[in-house]
């Protein structure tokens, strides 16, 4: 089996949804209370909550008590991981992109000495 | 209801699994057929092929017909797209910060004067 990613496997899975991917959009302006971010969607709370169970899991929000509040912050070494994931395999193919053509500029000249 | 993000939408799903992270990871080291990409796999063809299916239309890959082969390659575009998402919310988070320690420098050096 090729290698697995358990990290980007939770970040990938948590941003896949629209209501988490608010959520980070929101926290990226600041820490806030879950009953603000809760604000926006015509959700339950524990179906609101759940969401942020799953962002916290998957290391994207962390949050902590405030008197009777729970505010969440972002956490961004988690979108920098997935960030470099994604650069990394991206890079990846552009590096061969410029090889193959650099290799063909190389062909090019070898043809144009021979004509 | 806070701004969707259709494309990312896609890309994140389909990142979300390990079998179609490992496709892309294989593809990032150029084209290869599909009966390629399948070997290193534990899995009937028609669930493998549903899973470049994902990876199609989330537009992370794009394939052709060679012969009686279907060649896969990569579409860095779509990395690239979900890169800006992540790195645009770590930015605005990190900015945040800044302008939080020059704020608090500001009234550290305010304070200082009254000393």
């Amino acid at each position: 089996m090729p290698k697995q990613y358990p990290t980007v496997e939770s970040t990938f899975t948590a941003l896949a949804d629209p209501t988490r991917r608010a959520v980070v959009q929101a926290l990226s302006l600041g820490p806030a209370t879950v009953s603000h971010l809760a604000a926006p969607f015509d959700m339950a709370l524990p179906s609101f909550t759940q969401h942020l169970g799953v962002l916290e899991k998957a290391g994207l929000i962390v949050s902590h008590r405030e008197g009777r509040a729970r505010v969440c912050s972002l956490n961004p070494e988690a979108l920098l991981a997935a960030e470099e994931w994604l650069a990394g395999h991206r890079r990846q193919w552009e590096a061969r992109l410029d090889r193959l053509e650099a290799h063909l500029a190389t062909t090019r000249k070898g043809e144009e000495k021979d004509d």
